[in-house]
Order: structure tokens, then C-alpha cells, then sequence
């Protein structure tokens, strides 16, 4: 037993988003994935942005990408688009990083950057290349790890990174709104001058923009606590592909005039419109913030320890992640900086506290840890409310999806199945890959039923491949589990939609698809095949 | 100063529900409308339901509705139904609560009830429908308040009754997979009895269906802390008017698979599809409630009271009321069995807690009353967690709607407005009506920016009506309020849709209409014109 005693927490709620802010910038939820240059494994990549990766081949050419039948770019388009933007608005040239991805897994070949200044322009530059059929990529902080914000074969890129305003945050309400471009943590920092904070957290905040987390729905850390962006996005203003504004802005939690259309755009990943502006209901900052990380018996032990962590934390909890036993120690092999408070068990969980009154908090959850370990469910652990600490347990938590890339290929999927079953597949995942893999572990958002199962070996593995793929969509769509549950479809889960969605459902996708985007330019060759 | 002690409120869940419970069941909100039966005033309403009312003329007539292009019901379409649902399940008679609303407003004059057992009949009855052209309204417990679950020409009704049980509740995730006909009281019966909780609640829990409260995206009490239902509901199964069943059914708070479709059929009212079933996200049952009375002497004290609630309250506070004087007063003088514990002040509110600790949460509550009347903001006021008292004070809130038509004409008006802004309107009123009302008064959810605006007198008068309507609309749009915060549109709003949504958010809504029910059978003459 070596339980630390709970520390006097009181404002510690800028300490703590300090940790936050520091967690590595490694995707949208800072999990990474490897790939195989060479094939086309849609799921499966192998570098990481920001390190020395090569600069991918054209995607187009790789993956055998029919372009659309859209216009092609001229001088005269150009031109038009200067004197629409001004000069030092259109870019033709160091497109780089607008044409490769965050995973450094797709490369597109744009040949023009555009950076419209205001909803006016989004609307004038998309009405024209409606005109023109000319193709069309929004494009946020491009962190995605799907490959939805980035181009394909030659489409424009338009960058929202100049409607980065935030233009009110009301104290009174909570409600705050936004423009697109905003870079989450600077929304965020906005929201806690007056005490809110944006109900959204998640490893890119430094540099991922609000709107393309709501045009992808992003998930993050908080969804246990705030719930997902369909409940905090009161309103939306998008530009649709012909260029028509539509504006379903609202700052308020309850209107009940008409269909609700604004989720449309919500985690349709730019396909249906650009957002351009949006209002979001931000809760008041939490004053505590606690974090157990303890060790578990079997997942059995986990469940019930979620159960009680919902009874007992209830309107306090804020976190509740798994690690089992192999990623932990796969990650502190890799990161000897790392260290574990507890060693010896086959599961682990990270449970975070956040509340208004530090005493009640750190009483409620020394109560929680007590009747765990009585019950023999909690065997042994570390709670915290020091803000050091704190950062050390997360970091923990951080490098595992690290850990396993470090010097290993890695077979990575982001899930949702049911609680009950949410740990079979890594035992029925090892077993298919038998000594092919170094290391099948699973870890993951357990209070959001997300798991992220990993099977990592010396290099990529054609036999492992097989044994995987297509074999986990199937298992999940068996259990009627997700495919994806955050990171989206973009351009490398299309091919996939049909293991989590029926055929009518589809169907309709695409005649939403031809309601709103009739010359079908924006953002082509994502989510749809 | 007469500020009672808290009471130990550990476990009082049940006994809150039970209260809860009892509420009078008086529409989806506890609000109640009169209406001039002979005079076309879409929100103006003189009846109660379930009062000794008269039966209303037949609202085609009345309102001058010209009936659309379908067929007429013949004996061989009855005989068809017959065989598909079974002669029990195919009513020709008797058919006046199907034909009537809630409020006694409207009145159809449908001659045929067909009553589905499950999804597939569901679907049988609509491919028939929309094959021969008949027109059709979806009907759950027939408990909303702008006429949009009943017949208003010669529609077939389908009533989704039978379509009532609770297919799963999950302890461990918290999701309940449920049938739309199901009764929202019995839903959170089953809920409850794995210590969980249907994340909504309203005063007509004991007849609403839980799939009329998500088609009407239903609002209620708990708002404030468990948000709306496009958060809370996370699938939905809905039958098309062609017949297709869409099945966007999901039991993960993480999927992103595609367009979240699903929210087109929250709150559209069943005009673009018939839910027929849905999985919902239950948070577990708060142990400990406690409510607050309180006294206050300005609107800028009860701004200031409402976000010192939310930041000292945080995480436990599940209701913020507001009731002003007028209001009260005329609740006390008609009710001499409600006992209000404080008087004298212009402003009250109702605050209540839920949470899981009853000696965290006193502590909490009893700190937030007291640094409010340190700094002068809170005047007086009762604080219980006693079963009892709690429903005592919910008694006053409750019967306040009804106190303003028990024996007087009322113009009622359901809004969200700018919480800075948000009693304005009230003392406008006031000025604008003058001597010609009787009682020109505010109350309503102030958590949620919703505000009740009741302008009464003896009788209906045109007077106050024209210096009422269209203005209050008008005033609500310049100040981009919401014209229904929680209502919805149906039948008796839908000409005054467009002070909420502009022309081209309306143009699309027409397109989805179109989309996904290509022939208009579905629910006519409601939301759209």
C-alpha cells in the first residue's frame, strides 16, 4: 500500500491546464499512427509529424486516386482570387505543409493556399469555384488523423486561419462565440479570463482551430465530464458549397424553432459546408483537481471501479482512462523519465477529479479509493491533488500511444464497443497474432467505451496485417461498435464506413451530400467513396 | 432572517422523484395557455386539459386550413390496415382524444387511429401511406402545446403506443436502449431501478412519450445540468414517410462514422420521419437534493445570485428558477394552500442541488447563501433538504402558471432571450399594456435563459392584443432570441417561424422535407407553411 495522502487542492484549475497544454502535441488525441509508405493500408502509418519522417509520395499516386471531374486552375483563377483576398492572401508557392497531412501519411498537390479574412470572403471564394468546379479542401489546424484536411489530387486549400477571433465570451451565461479559425487554446485561455472553460480538451489544443474540432466532432479527455460537441455547440454559421451563408448561429441552450440542421456540420468533416463562426455553452473552471492512478486485478475489477468512480465521484468526474499491462510497460521500457507509482499488475486506470470545493473532492475520492480496496477491487495506488504529480500520472498516460511507435510498427485502431466486451478483443487480438506481434495491448477513453487496440511488431508484417484486417471492423461491427470513435473517416477509414454504417443510412449521407454540395467540390474524395 | 437549517438529505433521491412525480401534468413544461376558441391567435389559448372545457370547432374550419393534395381514406385502405396491424389495432370510432390537443386548441377530424406494435409495422403503415397519398401525424402522448401531435384536416393518426418497452438499461455505461411509445415515467422507473436517471424531466412525465419528447427536442427541469437531448440522446431508430427504416441507432457516446443524421429527427416534430426507437445516456440518481427559496431585491442581484450559483454550486446545481413578484402574488391569491416562506421581495429563485454527497452539498449550499447575503445580493430566503419542504417549494413554482388563468385571460409567451436582457421585456410590457392588463409578469427556467412572459386580464382583449403581437416577436429577433425555447413550432407557431430563422436556414429546412419525405404525407401543416 503506498496511497500518498490527498493534498489541499484549491485553485489549482490554471496548474492543471498548464499540464494539459504541455501533454505532447501528437494528433487530435494524442494517439499516432505508422504506415507503410509504400501501401495502401489505410489505417496504418508510420510516421509522426514533426519528426524527421521523409516527405511522403502524391497520394494520388500511391493510392491510385481517380481525380474528379473538376476544372483546373488557372492564372486568370488566381488573379481573381488577389483581387478578391489581396495578394498576400493567396499562396503559390512553399505549400507544404498545407498539402501533407499531421501523420505525414497523405500528400496532396495543391497549387494554391487561400486565407480568406472573413465569412464575406469564405462565401465570395466558394460561390466562385462553384461557378468554376473548381475542387476545395477547408483546412484548420490540420491535425487530423485521417486525412481529412488536406488535399488529395490538386483541390484548393482554404485556410481558416485568419477568422481567428473570439468575439464574446458571457460570463453570465457561459456562452462564448467564436470564429473558426480560433486556435483551441487561445479559445480556451479566452474562457478562463473570466473563470469558463471550453468543455474541450485534447492533445493538439496548441495548435488545432475550434472549427475544425467541430467539424470533426472531436472528442478529447473531457467527454466523460461535458459530454460531445452536439450538446456544447449551441450555433452555427456555415458557408455552403454555393457560397449561400447559412446561419444557424444561436447563444442559447434551449430553441426549439425548426430542424436542427446546425449538427449537420457538426463531424461531417467540412464535406457539407465550411463553418465559419459558432457559439459554445463553456462551464466554469473547476476550483480542484485530483487524479488516482491505480492498479487493478482484472477487468472485471475495472468495471466495477468504473461503476463506483460514477456512483461515488459522480458530478465530479472528469477522467476515467485504462492502461492495460503491456502498454504501461512497453512505455516506461521506451521512456526510462517515466515513473510508474505502482508496478505488477495486468490493468490500470487514471481517474481525475475536478470540482468546485478541493475538502469535498479529496473527501469523496479518499472514500472511493477506501471502499475500492475494501471490496478488493482497487489493489494498490496513488491519488494526488498536487499539480506536479498530477502532470507526472498524465504524462504516464501520454506516452503509452508513444511507447509503442518508439521503435516498433504499430497496428493502431480507434474503437467504441460495449463496456462489457471491451477488453476480449486484445486477448482474441493476441491470439489471432500469436508470436507475429511483439506486443497486442489495448488502453483508451475506458469512461467514454473507447478503446485504442494495438498490435505492434519489429516492422510491418503482411501476415500480421491479414490476421488484423479486416478481421477487427468485423468484430466490432458484430458488436455494433464504432469503427471510429473520434478520429473520424476523412480519407483513410472510407473504405470502412459500411462496418458502422447500413446501407439506408449511406444513402441518405449521400443525398445530404447532393442537397448541399450539388457540383460535389468541397472536400472530395473524404467520408464518401 | 429566516433561514431554516439544512437537513441532513442523504438518499433523498427517490423521495425528490416521487415529488417530482406529483407535479400537476399540465404540458410538457408545467405551463399552461388560454385561448379565444372563436379568434385565430396562434399562441393565445383560453382551455386547460383535462378542465371542463368545450370541445373546440374543427380547427380547419376555424383557422381557414385548405386541405392538401392526398387521397381521401377509403374502405378498402381501412380493411388493408386491418390485416397488416390486426382489427384490435385499426379504431374508427371514438376517436376525440386523438383528434384533440392537450390544450383544447385544436382540433382535427381524422377518422382513422392505426396503432403499430413495432418498427416493421410502423414501416408497412408508411410505405402504404405514402403509396396512396394519405396523409399522416405521428402521436405519443398527445401532451404538447403547439398543436403538433394531432390531426388538423383528416390525417390518419399514428399513434406510437404500443411501441412502449424498455429494451435495455446498461448499469455499467449508463445507456438505456428504449421504444419511442414508451411512457417517460415508466422509462425512469426502469432507470431507476439500476440507480439511474433519465436525464429529463417535465411536468408531464406520467403521459408523454419518451419518442414525442425527442422529436420535440422536450426541454424541462434539467436542462441547466444534464443539457438537451441532442447531448443526451445518442441513437435513433426513425421510420421514413416511404416506408425506409433509418437506423442511426448508436450505444457509444463516441462514433464518428459519418453525418450525425440522427439530430434531424430531434425536435423537426415528425415531419421527417416517425422515431420509433432510441438509446439514451442516463446519468446515475443524485443521492441528496436540496432546495432553495430565496428573496431578492433586483434583477442585477438575481444575475449576480445565478452565476455565484454556478460557480460555488458548479457540478451540483440541477435548477435555477426565477419568479417575480407579480407572479407569485397572483399564484398566493389564488391558491390559499400554497405557503410561501418569504415575502415582500421583487425577485425570487428557486435553486436546486443534486448531488452525491448530502453533507458536501449543505456545505456548499449553505456557503452560497451566505456570502450572497454578505454581499447583499440574497435578501431572505428558506434552504431544505427535506422531502417535504422540497416539494412545498416546488408547489409554489409550479402552481404560478396556473394562477394566471384561473379566472383571468392570459397572453403567454415562451422565450430565451439574453440573460442581460432578460426581464426587460417584462417591465416593456408592463408599459406597453397599461391599464389594460391585469397582471403583466415573468418567470421561467433562468438557468437556461428561458423566460415565461404572461400578460393577463379578464378577458381577451383586443387592445393588449395588438399592443402584444406581433412586438414581442419582433423584440425577441432584434435580440436574436429564440420565438419557442422549448415548444417547439407545430401547428399554432409556424407563422412566426421567421423571426427565429432566417430565409435561407428555412429554404433548407424545406429542402429536408423534400429529401426525406418526398410526398408530404408526414404531419402536414406543421413547422413549415
Amino acid at each position: 500500500m503506498r496511497f500518498q495522502q490527498l493534498m489541499h487542492v484549491r485553485r489549482l484549475a490554471s496548474a492543471a491546464a498548464t499540464t494539459l497544454m504541455r501533454r505532447p502535441t501528437t494528433g487530435t488525441t494524442a494517439t499516432t499512427t505508422m504506415f507503410p509508405v509504400t501501401s495502401h493500408i489505410a489505417t496504418t502509418v508510420r510516421t509522426m509529424a514533426g519528426s524527421g519522417a521523409p516527405i511522403p509520395e502524391l497520394t494520388q499516386i500511391t493510392d491510385n486516386v481517380q481525380r474528379g471531374n473538376y476544372a483546373t486552375l488557372t492564372d486568370k483563377d488566381v488573379a481573381h482570387f488577389e483581387q478578391l483576398l489581396g495578394k498576400n492572401h493567396v499562396l503559390t508557392e512553399d505549400l507544404e505543409g498545407y498539402n501533407i497531412c499531421f501523420l505525414k501519411r497523405i500528400r496532396g498537390n495543391s497549387k494554391l493556399v487561400l486565407k480568406p479574412a472573413n465569412t464575406a470572403e469564405v462565401a465570395a471564394v466558394l460561390q466562385y469555384c462553384n461557378e468554376r468546379r473548381l475542387a476545395v479542401v477547408p483546412q484548420g489546424g490540420n491535425t487530423g488523423l485521417v486525412g481529412g484536411s488536406v488535399p488529395i489530387c490538386d483541390e484548393i486549400v482554404l485556410s481558416l486561419a485568419r477568422l481567428n477571433k473570439v468575439i464574446s465570451v458571457d460570463e453570465v451565461t457561459g456562452i462564448a462565440v467564436v470564429e473558426a479559425g480560433c486556435i483551441l487554446e487561445n479559445f480556451d485561455q479566452k474562457a478562463r479570463d473570466v473563470g469558463l472553460t471550453v468543455p474541450l480538451d485534447l492533445g493538439a489544443k496548441a495548435s488545432c482551430h475550434i472549427g475544425g474540432n467541430v467539424s470533426t466532432n472531436a472528442g478529447g479527455v473531457r467527454v466523460v465530464r461535458y459530454g460531445n460537441l452536439h450538446g456544447s455547440v449551441l450555433g452555427v454559421e456555415a458557408v455552403l458549397a454555393t457560397g449561400q451563408v447559412l446561419d444557424l448561429m444561436s447563444n442559447f441552450k434551449k430553441d426549439n424553432t425548426g430542424y436542427h440542421m446546425k449538427h449537420l456540420f457538426i463531424g461531417s468533416e467540412g464535406t457539407l459546408g465550411v463553418v465559419t463562426k459558432l457559439s459554445m455553452l463553456c462551464p466554469h473552471s473547476s476550483r480542484a483537481v485530483n487524479v488516482a492512478f491505480i492498479g487493478l486485478n482484472s477487468f472485471d475489477d475495472v468495471l466495477k471501479t468504473f461503476v463506483s468512480a460514477k456512483r461515488n465521484l459522480g458530478e465530479i468526474l472528469s477522467s476515467c482512462e485504462l492502461i492495460d499491462e503491456r502498454a504501461l510497460n512497453t512505455a516506461l521500457q521506451q521512456f526510462k523519465f517515466l515513473n510508474s507509482p505502482i508496478s505488477g499488475y495486468p490493468f490500470y486506470m487514471l481517474i481525475e477529479t475536478s470540482g468546485s470545493n478541493g475538502d469535498h473532492d479529496e473527501e469523496k475520492i479518499n472514500q472511493f479509493i477506501g471502499d475500492g480496496m475494501e471490496r478488493g477491487e482497487i489493489q494498490d495506488g496513488t491519488v494526488t491533488g498536487d499539480p506536479g504529480k498530477v502532470q507526472e500520472i498524465w504524462k504516464i498516460r501520454e506516452m503509452v500511444p508513444l511507447g509503442l511507435i518508439e521503435k516498433s510498427f504499430c497496428f493502431k485502431y480507434d474503437i467504441s464497443l460495449p463496456l462489457r466486451d471491451f477488453y476480449n478483443i486484445v486477448d482474441v487480438m493476441r491470439e489471432r497474432c500469436g508470436p507475429y506481434a511483439t506486443v497486442v495491448c489495448g488502453y483508451g477513453h475506458l469512461g467514454d467505451s473507447n478503446l485504442h487496440l494495438n498490435v505492434s511488431c519489429e516492422e510491418f508484417n503482411d501476415e500480421i496485417y491479414k490476421r488484423v484486417e479486416p478481421f477487427v471492423y468485423e468484430y466490432t461491427s458484430k458488436l455494433k461498435g464504432s469503427i471510429s470513435a473520434e478520429h473520424g473517416i476523412g480519407f483513410l477509414k472510407k473504405d470502412y464506413l459500411h462496418y458502422s454504417k447500413d446501407p439506408v443510412a449511406i444513402g441518405y449521407m449521400r443525398e445530404m451530400k447532393r442537397l448541399l454540395d450539388p457540383n460535389g467540390i468541397l472536400n472530395p474524395y473524404k467520408v464518401l467513396n
